[in-house]
């Protein structure tokens, strides 16, 4: 019943539905005396927004997010930092039909199930737009571990068919093209391809990789809080995504022990070093130094103008065109999303790392 | 610090290192009154015993359950059920040697830079003997689901590059053949290019298919306790794992919304069913009644005798052959595996669920 | 670090400080279905409202309730209900001063040993105004566990040295007098005694009684989710609560075995009953279904205009008089409070007695 | 359901029924590195043996403990510490009649009641031996403690209504007589009183107070983690316990604001400090430095032989005289209980303010 909570340490409750008065997160942990601005976090919200191009929904949106608590003269102060971003663009009325029938890729029948009604304006509570309060939240974790020396890496490596090709990686090519792929010539054949999917009223997936550095070794727990564990069901719980992988992923389940295993070796400098990283920068649910690498496979966007046949609530079968203001691919937008996600895991984590040892803990408290 | 529990009303606690007094697990929140026996684990626990092929680390083991508590006159009775397997055949002497340096691909050095200092002997608690305490639990929590409904089919689809051809599917297949695949061609093949891969002390990864069967619509918290994110975390925890995906997983990034998307239509009966699954039977992080369909990928068994580059603790760059009794593939045991973290993340969904509506709160209260 | 959230299912969030923008709280885990207007909770709010005798701070706030999501159409929807009244009269000036002393009986210097620094600007996060959220939460706790039958009566039981005498307890007399005291005479006294109290710019604590009814046997979580811990942990969060007991309390400390037993008996109609209530209505952690009664101690309010020695941040012995406007005695205001801790503490257990019994989870989802 | 686990960081789950296999706790987060044998546990258990003075039960155990996983040579991982003692001296007979009624005072109703059915035999879960995990974690959990400079003082305040003179205070006395009173005087006479109570087959009821010293200022986290929230939430749920308060406690509801206030002041060292104590060394639910001093109030044992009204389970009212191996008065034994409590509360703690502030945060990472 209580899903909308997040990491144990750095804890953050998201709330709002698409369509009401707006959405929001506290955030509970996050350590006093970070300097924080709203700037900082609608720098993040800005990434997210839709109607930046042809490739997302024209609903605009300002976005504009409020410190509403726990930021006093500039810096956080222990206390819960509750953020809000008031929803402004909200046409109803387009949705009011969709009351009725159960949109297929949608959680509209599920919700039905199991709270016996649902907010239908917009998908309600399982709009993409509950994902406002991660990446405010997300903005903050990453702020956090940038003191850390932890950095976030974050694109688009495939659009339906089309996928970058690694001998072209350019990083800073990522936030020049409107799908935030870093590859000029993949970006330029997916735009191509989704004025294809546009033009028949269809939609497509993608898929999005990470990269994170600077991760100090020892972060992560064993067993059932294993870093990769951890980062896997923060990825997971972004609405469409359906597959997380880590590393060579499902590349390894056809490698072998020896093209598999990393080798280690202390380099001249006598730095503990990896000849390879197939691991993806975890051993045993715990980081090893190294980057950390993974992909999430993102579904199409359910929502096309194309017709689909579908059901009624009373018991009806029929044909629908799903109206309203929608992305026909929503990968480039999530690009933030899952880093913000990323980023909580990892804020998470770091603070829970930070009593493994009995002799820190008595350091810290015989200097405080 | 605390990374041993899983779940939050089915909550489970293992504890354990390979070579000390045992391994176990503690279950708090299985509800009172389900007829409960030893025996019953005992099955489960015999499914993950090693020694039972060629394909199997030698290292034999009874692995008898004890139950300890929580079940009085053959049914549980609400409190917790502690279960207790006491390791035997340890041979430590074959591990002192890794003591002193780091095996590739295995979580030695990860552990020393968390704790500052590791139990070495076969891997301590990152050993995959940790799995035992999950797999007891998982067949208390599968005897659960069993009275709802709800059944397992967990197999492998592929060892190395050799996958099973879904034209020869036969689940009755899987108890026959030491690899635990469907399709007694593919898991031939498999033995061959296993045969390969011992012959040069080389080991091999592989993917894990289930499906879960007879689950209701309704399962699963909105936003971060979706039932797949909840899955996702379970299969990810379990060493060795690299992708896990849902439905299509990976292969929906490259489709498109008019492709991916499961029509609905109510059948002859009135029932509400979907023409395809490309969901895997989860919608919006809720189950939608039908299937669940996921797939986990396994990196080959890092413990190898072909020889490798690694380091000492010390500062020496070094070549080694790890000795021990190991495991070619650990693909088929594991099959077990996922079976009981399915269950175990089911069970606490379901049980979760059970105060969605108001309506029925206030109807099992008035009714006690 | 996270210690703004209460409840593991009918979990709160509270966020907020007396002269930030707001206070507020996210509810999360409410079942959906449960009818719910801003006016039912603006009643309980209502309750604590300061100014409105001269016994209470002569700050002056609307605190209006605004609900921002989790309803529709009249009801919850099974997702997060985020609640907010928004600051309105604040005088930050008043405080300013405070920021370099540490005020005698107050959080001011704690909380800069623990982040280093504080919101000083009326007590920040540790001012009584954090209680908003808890009773606005309290308020939709107890909406549905109306439902269920249960319900709350609080009240003052003493001030200082006045307490209610039990032969002229008057239930109809709480909303009467301003101090909620049962007992029209025992408020008289008690008021008289304040006013001394007042002259002397002094203050004065109180013990605050609670009747829960209608709890059904069997609510309550063996060892360490008892329901009578769980309550006293939930009371004593309350700030200036300085003691908590059940039943006869720390009057059972001098009882007998036979004196503090209470005998059990089936009435006329066959109904289970007990001769006493010496237990307050919980035996070993679990209701028994008989009126659950407990009382908890406020020490007596801080803030005092009397002069009082203290010390500055920097290093000097000084002597103050605390400004600002303050409530000669906190009990009378903080009996909405204790009721809204103990309905959110009831909605939990309740919630999470519904799976105690194999049998009944069966039931239900074959009832789906 | 899942009531058995306590502690977010520093986490235990205990398990055992008084005549099962055995009863014992899982450790989960205690930092790695910290020396810990067996004896050092076993002192802690062998202060809660039964059977050492005529005022306890003379059901004789051993109580041996064994630690099961999570220390190697000699000294703790990180991984979970499983420690176990097994049932010996069970009289299961003895229990076999209470099957069929309901004990005055005890839990058999309410599990009963709950859980459809229970284990009788000597109160099964509910029985006071559950403790025995309790301190045992207690113990593991005072010697993290020890190295910060945090010892506890815990004693038995007053038995029925004989208490200790503060005048006679002599800490040296607890150990010296069978009723851990700091005072032989008041132990002599609380003899006296308990010699009649069991001429009559009666019991007693008590007062437990603990000291605790060298706690740093700034542990707890506001709301509610509240440092007085944890520690009467720990102590509320061992069995038995109808009243805490920390400080002067219910006194202070009596109070005024000037007497009540603990006036701050910096010695001559510079050191600041409080003139008095009267808030028992917790401003805010934040530790601020200076003993923490509270009480607990135990009811009288229910187990009385004296004859009792009852009722059996198929509705019949009778009297019984409750056989067994009862204790007149519980208190003795459990000073170890609550001093055990108390640690695990203040381990969490103080494991849990590590993450307070930014800056601190940021220093560990960038010296690791």
């Amino acid at each position: 019943m209580s899903g909308s909570t997040f990491g144990k340490n750095f804890k953050i409750t998201t709330w709002g539905e698409s369509h009401g008065v707006g959405v929001g997160v506290v955030i509970d942990g996050c350590p006093a005396g970070l300097p924080l601005t709203e700037d900082e976090i609608q720098t993040w919200l800005d990434r997210r927004k839709p109607g930046q191009s042809r490739f997302s929904t024209p609903r605009k949106e300002d976005d504009k997010v409020s410190i509403q608590s726990g930021v006093f003269e500039g810096r956080t102060t222990g206390t819960p930092i509750s953020l809000v971003v008031y929803n402004k663009n909200q046409r109803s009325a387009d949705y009011s039909e969709i009351a009725s029938y159960y949109r297929p890729g949608h959680a509209d029948y599920t919700f039905d199930q199991k709270y016996g009604f649902r907010d239908y304006r917009g998908g309600g509570r399982s709009s993409a737009r509950e994902t406002v309060g991660r990446v405010a939240a997300g903005a903050v974790a990453a702020k956090l571990l940038e003191r850390l020396g932890i950095r976030f890496l974050t694109y688009v490596k495939s659009i339906g068919p089309v996928a970058i090709d690694p001998a072209r990686f350019d990083a800073a090519e990522i936030c020049k093209n409107p799908l935030c792929m870093p590859d000029a010539q993949a970006a330029a054949d997916a735009q191509s391809y989704l004025q294809t999917c546009m033009q028949s009223g269809n939609s497509s997936g993608g898929i999005i990789e990470g990269i994170i550095t600077g991760v100090p070794a020892g972060i992560g727990e064993p067993v059932f809080g294993k870093l990769d564990s951890e980062l896997a069901r923060a990825i997971f719980s972004i609405g469409a995504v359906k597959g997380f992988e880590i590393g060579d992923g499902f590349e390894a389940a056809r490698a072998t022990g020896l093209s598999n295993n990393d080798a280690f070796y202390y380099d001249e400098t006598g730095k503990l070093c990896k000849k390879t990283n197939h691991a993806g920068g975890i051993l045993g649910g715990i980081s090893d130094g190294d980057d950390i690498i993974y992909r999430a496979a993102f579904k199409p966007t359910p929502s096309i103008s194309a017709k689909q046949d579908t059901v009624t609530k009373n018991g009806e079968n029929i044909s629908v065109c799903v109206k309203g203001r929608h992305d026909p691919v929503i990968v480039p937008r999530a690009v933030v999303v899952v880093e913000a996600m990323s980023a909580l895991t990892l804020a998470d984590a770091v603070l829970e790392n930070m009593a493994a040892q009995a002799d820190i803990v008595a350091h810290f408290y015989q200097h405080l």
